[in-house]
This record gives C-alpha cells, structure tokens and sequence, in this order.
C-alpha cells in the first residue's frame, strides 16, 4: 500500500519500545475493540466504515456537486466547528481549481464579517449551503437567517429555493424541514456522526466536491487506511501506536502536543486536528493541549520557545515530500545578496533542510517529535491522513478513559449566552 | 485620556490584590526603571519612546506610500517574524480600504506558494519592499532573490528599481548596499529595535501606511499609552499588573495563556503577540506558553477543552465594544427556523453576550480571565494595543528573570539548516 508512514526515530530518548509494547499489552483487548468498531459506540461510529456515509454517497454528491459547479461562482458554506472544519481543511490546503470559490460564513458572530461577506457576494451567482446538524447552534442560525433573505430578495423566493441547500440530521429538524417545504436541496446530516467526525461523510464531501475536490480519490485514499488500520497488528498499528504514545508521553509531563507542518495550505488541517483532539479529550480536567505551529514561518515566533521554553511540549510533524518546483533561483553576479548558497537549488531544496534541522534541533532539545510523512500533498493522500486521526482519535480517547465522543463543557457558556439573549 | 481599560473583575477566585501588591513592591526598583527604560538596555530600546523612531518619521514615510499607492496595485511585503507580523496585524485587523493590496511573501519556504504568487501578481501593477535587518534569513533572501529577478524581467532593470525598497539596518549589511547603490527606495530598520519590536517603527509603519493604515493615528494612540504608563503609580499601572499578574498565576500553575478575540480580524494581532510573549520570555526552559483562540468560532473547537480540560491555562480577552451595525435579523414568519429570540436583535447584540457568556464560563470553569477593553477597532486603539503589550512584555521578561530582547535559542536549528545547505 502506499501510504503514510509513521516516523518514531527522534522518540528514543523519550520513550523505550518495551514501554510502548507494555501499554499496548495491558489495553489489548479494548484496542482491539475500538479498531473493529465497539458495539456499544455504534450510535456514534457511522464514520468508522469508510464506505457507509462516504463511498455510498460518491456519485449522488458528485452530482449534486456539478450543479453548484453550473450555475454558482461562490458557494457559502454555512457551518461552524464540526460542520465546516473538515471542508475548509480539504479546500485550504489542496485549492483546487474548481470554478466555483466556496466561502465561509456561520462561523462568528462578527457584524462587519457579515457585512464584507454580503458585499462580496453582490454581482456573483451565489449558492449557500447551512450545515447544522440540529440546527440549535447561534452561529449557524443567524447566518442562514440573513443569507436565506438575501437569497430571497436577490432571486425570489423560487429562483432562491434552486440555490439553497440544507445539511441536517433526518427527522424532526427545523432545518430539514424547511429544506423539504421549501424545495431546497437536502443533504443528510448522518445522525450516528459527531459533527468533529463528519470529514468523511456527505456533512463536508459536498462542500469539497462543490470546490473542486476530487471526492472519490479522497475516499480510496481513507478507505486505504482503514483497511490497513483495521488489519493490522496491535504493536505496528500506526494509529494504536500514535494513540499510546501520546498518553505515555502525556504522564511523563508532555502535556501540550503541536501539530508541525511545512506548507502554508496546511494551517486549516491543523485547526481540523485541534478541534478533533481537543473537544475529543479535553475532560474531567485532564487530556493534552492540542495546537499548531506552522512552519517555517514560526520559527520565527514560536522557534524560540520550542527550542529552550518549558519542556512540557510533544510535537507531531506532517512530513509532505515536495517534488521539484517550477521556480529556480537564477544566480547574482558578484554574490551580490550574499545568498549564493542558493544557487543551483528550489525551495523544495530548503525546506526540506528546514524540517530536517527543525526536528533534529527540537528533538534533541527536549522535544518528543513524531513524524507523519506522506509523498505528496493531494486528495488521496489527505483522505489517508483524515481517517488517520480519526481512528487515532478514537482509541487516544479510549486509552485516557474520556467518551471522545461527548463536548459535554460547551453547555456552560451556551446557557449563559441563551439566557443573556432571553432564548 | 480615551483609552483601552484592563479589567481584573475574573481573577477574584484566584489572586488576592494583597498578593500582587506584594509582588509590586518587592520588585518596584526594577519596575520603575523598565518603565523609563532601563540604561544598560539602550541598545534594545529604540521602540521605548514612541517618538524617536515614529512620530519622527511620519511624514517621510506617508510620502513613499503616497508613491506606492499611485504606481502600484499590489505591494509585496517580504518579510518573516518581526519584519512582517507587525504590519500584517495590523493590516489584517483594520482592513484599510487603500488603493493598494499589501500581500506577503519571504514568511515561508513553500515552492507552491511562490508559484501562486507570481501567477497573482502577472498583469498587476506592483511594488515590493524586502525587510530584514541584517539579511541573514533564509525565507526573505530566497524570496527577494526571486522577486527581485522577477521585476527586472517585467520592467527592466531601471524601472524596477523604481518599484523595489529594502528596510535595512545602517552599516555594514548587502541589503542596504544593494538598495543604495542600484537606487531602490532605502527605508531604516533602527539598529536598536530588536524584530519583535518594530510594529510602530519605519520598519512596519512603511508597510501599513502603504496598504492605506493611518499609521499617525495609530501612533497617537501608542504616545498617549506610553505618557499614560510611564506617568501612572505602579500600583495601579495596567501593563505593570498585567505583567505581574501573569506571573503569578504561572507560579501558581498556569503554565499557558490564551490570548481570546472575538473579531475574526484579530487573529494576526494575536499571532504578533505571539511572537512577542513566546520569542521573549521562552527560555532557560521556563516561560508562559502563549497561544490564541479566534472566538466565537474557536468555542466550537477549544471550548470544550477550556471548560474542563487540565486547568493549566489563564485567558486574556481582548475586549472590543462594537456599534450596531447594518445587518438586521428580519423576522421568519411562523419561527420556521426556530431562532424566533434573534427578531430585533443584530450581530453586536449576538457577539456581546457569546463575550459575557465565554469569560464568566471560563473563569467559573478554572480558568483565571483577564480582560482588555476597547472602544472601537481602529488605528487609534490598535496603536495603544501595541505599546500596552511591548511594554508589558518588557516588564514581564524582567519580572521572571530573563533577557526579553535574545532570542538564542533559534540557533540551533539555523545551524543544523546551513549546514545541510552548505552555507
């Protein structure tokens, strides 16, 4: 198979391989459980069988995805959290050169957010997507409210209908029912998946098909991986060794982890990675401190602090294997510039020594790095990596004893917020 | 005086007021010399006195930008950590509606992201400013090197050096040379300004006043908060408290902060600070690890994790009190969407109480919150944030015992680098 490798080289002085065995040795039985799927989550693990809300849905999303593509030049993603994380990851960092450009709206509540939005739109052909699994959530609500009556007042009411979509769970929904009175598109929200598992499911592969994501590559690609995952031993499963790891580490006082990665279009993947881990085991007091740096331009801002602040940070580098590129650096005469250690090299040339010397430097300077190297940055490679981290996920949780699958903290703002607001 | 206010009413549960005062006054020698700038510093103060390296040169700098904005769509600033991020927060929070587009470039290695942007900038008129300070960085000399090439390409060699300026310390530096012997525009990178420094000097000011930034307001604001703190008693001194505050609360435990925002504008003021806290205080393997949430967006993504995961982080709110605005929720007959409490209500009225809900949850949940109020997102204000947070910065580095203007640490990768590449 081809596909990502996992990298534990700079762990040794971190971590002895017969610590790992042991904590996969004493949790076999339920690794083993979270890797087949565990009965008693199945209300929450519609996402771990690739093909059932993904593979299932290619073609009628595909289709859907080509009629967006027909009549829209912007496509409004309504969604917050998990409803537009795993969409915006894919898009952010693949930018496909699809001719529709999807953009964002359901996730603040700032006023001039929304007013810059609604002046960008002016002049474009629109279609808007909201994504709300129960449709209970502010963000979403309020945005649909006003987009829908921009719709309406741009299109009528019949024209608007033809260029709306609703994302929502089936039966009694609000936002389901409206889409069905009103004629508007209907996209299932599964109910079996939490809105931080949704990547893989019709929630986030419509928006992505809609921009120009090549949906099915992205699917083999996660598909490939689960049945790697799914079939392979305990002691070398990558994801039930990422997963221990961690927790090992986590008791040993590493009790930040950052996601690391190389190339500017990853920034939105990391912010995947901390909602899906951080809403995932940030419980009872306890669970790692998911965040990102993205290199090299932190380097220069928080190389510092990796290199010699406190020693309670673990880093988990996303290793992407560069081709050559098309721009070459044409030599100064005379060493004008000083640089012509440039001369003869790309940028794939440097930053591939930049993440060589920023692992080698952070490692031995009291960082515990991983690494997670895939050859190239497309769609089937970032399916491998979303289903990667979702089965880590999963077992990471099982092994630190939380429900990955609850968020149970967030009540305590809404409540106040609901009840400041007079809901 | 109009200015931003710093509120303690959330740290009651976790910090005695006896206890700071004590703090202050164990340490009130120290603090009042930061607070007129310390003399064996002087090689590290020019950003002290808001006037020496910023009023002084408004006028001169207005001017160039003046010229950029007529010759120029798109400005390309070249520039990585202190060179840019100042700028670039400053940009990115205000929008400013210039003439001229400032985009970035020098701030990573991305092959694919030089790519995109030299296809971006064909058949746009452009300008480009490279800023380093001694022009030992890899990312600005690989970027310049290409860029430069590039305008000469387009508009020949004499043309182009009309439409090219190096921000360059005086002396001895290849930058500068090349800036004044082939007649680019020379703007000075002060020598006693350290990178992280630099937001309300030449260095940055250039950048911002070129994208349409009132860089004088902004620096009427950074004067008034600099009369404001160095005229005010240390008891009651906000950047003082801040500075103390957080310390105490690190020796308590709290060994992160998050630096929260609701304005989706500010998540590059955030990574300024960033970059500020993390690069001055991470060292001798202490230091507060400085992170940022955008919210309301990030409660759907870490606000389970603030709530209840470990209870190792403090929160500093950034605080801005928004005017209604010009987006109205009309009413939906019937509440067909349920969202029936949003009828008379704006985004302001939403945003208000997601705040109020957020920092009484967190700071009931164990998280000690500060909070830094502002009456409007401006120049103005923007310009006192940047000087409150400079000088607490220095004070705080002095308060936990460290050097707040080296940044050793980021050798060790830069040497392990240049030797792969053979320098």
């Amino acid at each position: 198979m081809d596909k990502m490798i996992f990298g534990e080289s700079y762990l040794k002085s971190y971590l002895r391989e017969e610590e790992i065995r042991a904590a996969i040795y004493s949790r076999r039985g339920m690794l083993q459980e979270v890797l087949a799927g565990e009965a008693s989550q199945a209300e929450f693990l519609g996402w771990h069988k690739v093909e059932t809300w993904g593979v299932s849905q290619v073609n009628e999303l595909e289709a859907l995805a080509k009629k967006v593509q027909e009549e829209a030049e912007v496509f409004v993603l309504i969604g917050v959290g998990g409803s537009n994380q795993g969409a915006r990851a894919g898009l952010k960092a693949l930018l496909p050169n699809g001719k529709t450009e999807v953009v964002y709206a359901g996730c603040n509540l700032s006023e001039s957010y929304m007013e810059r939005l609604l002046k960008y739109l002016d002049g474009k052909s629109v279609y808007i997507d909201c994504i709300a699994k129960n449709f209970a959530t502010l963000e979403p609500g309020s945005a649909f409210r006003v987009l829908r009556h921009y719709m309406e007042r741009r299109y009528g009411k019949e024209e608007a209908a033809r260029r709306i979509a609703v994302t929502a769970s089936p039966g009694e929904n609000l936002l389901r029912k409206m889409g069905e009175e009103r004629g508007y598109d209907v996209v299932t929200f599964p109910t079996e998946i939490g809105g931080r598992f949704t990547v893989l499911s019709p929630v986030e592969l419509f928006p992505m098909a809609a921009g120009g994501v090549d949906i099915q590559k992205m699917l083999e690609g996660a598909k490939a991986m689960e049945e790697h995952l799914k079939n392979t031993p305990l002691e070398e499963n990558e994801a039930v060794r990422y997963a221990i790891i961690r927790n090992l580490l986590y008791k040993k006082g590493y009790k930040v982890e950052v996601l690391a990665d190389f190339e500017p279009t990853m920034e939105y993947f990391a912010k995947w990675w901390v909602q899906l881990f951080g809403e995932s085991e940030g419980k009872d007091g306890c669970g790692i401190y998911p965040t990102a740096c993205n290199y090299s331009e932190d380097l220069h801002s928080l190389g510092q602090y990796m290199q010699e602040g406190q020693r309670i940070l673990m880093e988990t580098f996303i290793h992407i294997l560069e081709e050559p590129g098309e721009v070459k650096f044409e030599p100064e005469p005379m060493n004008a510039d000083g640089f012509s250690y440039l001369d003869g090299k790309d940028f794939t040339d440097l930053n591939a020594a930049a993440y060589q010397a920023t692992i080698e430097a952070h490692a031995g300077g009291g960082v515990p790095c991983m690494e997670i190297t895939v050859p190239k940055l497309n769609e089937y490679y970032l399916g491998q990596l979303f289903y990667f981290f979702m089965m880590s996920c999963y077992l990471s949780g099982r092994i630190h004893d939380v429900n990955p699958f609850d968020q149970n903290g967030v009540e305590a703002y809404k409540n106040k917020m609901f009840s400041i607001l007079k809901k």
